[in-house]
């Protein structure tokens, strides 16, 4: 699939729109859902422009993975929880929203994960969480 | 947490037992859930012992989301399908079930995903899927 370079997570890398970053390197950006499925929801995304995981570049695909493992850690560690579940889907028929590749960092159980992008999350409940993964990052 | 080499996997990638397999190196395995959440649903796993993705020696996740990538491929293309849910659960309260890392690949929507581990699939249809995944590899 072309890349729409307009979609709102390349309008974030560009810093066109705003989001609430827990880590940003030359080659990744972690922020917050705005829409949490559950407290604590992170997406990790590569600078990589790409649709899908099918499409991105392999070795992107590998240095995200592990931030992915990283920002994972943190999530455990800064917000005190015990599992995660990690969430990447490819194609809008497999729910994809935003056309660039993301994966999903969820802070609960996959039986219990709320729907996505029903609603916008507390703000200021979502900024908190982000602070507190970014102290367990350094 | 301390890895248990007697988990299925592990006995899986020892020849204990059996497994529909459609992919593997010296590094990695992909073979058919046996519980499949939708048809074709396919588990990767990296042979590096390590329960959970926090676990896992980062070169060998690195490795193992290239092979994911592939096996998506391999699975839009084999089966027709234009959308993967990539999912990857980290501990028993994300509903991890079997300890060792592993990423499941879902031809579906996250909406629609059948729970997993309900009951037993098809084996014969589960052979089917493989043998046009494992077409479409080559």
């Amino acid at each position: 699939m072309a890349y729409d370079d307009q979609n709102i997570f390349a309008r974030i890398l560009r810093g066109e729109l705003p989001a609430i970053k827990v880590y940003e390197d030359d080659q990744v950006l972690a922020f917050m859902d705005i829409m949490p499925q559950a407290d604590g929801h992170t997406l990790v995304i590569p600078k990589t422009p790409a649709v899908t995981l099918l499409d991105l570049d392999p070795e992107a695909a590998a240095y995200t993975i592990k931030i992915v493992q990283k920002i994972a850690q943190a999530i455990e560690t800064g917000l005190g929880v015990t599992g995660i579940v990690l969430m990447q889907l490819s194609g809008t028929s497999a729910g994809q929203t935003v056309p660039h590749v993301h994966f999903h960092l969820i802070p609960s159980s996959v039986h219990e994960l709320g729907k996505h992008a029903i609603q916008m999350g507390d703000q200021d409940k979502i900024k908190a969480f982000a602070e507190k993964i970014k102290a367990a990052l350094n």
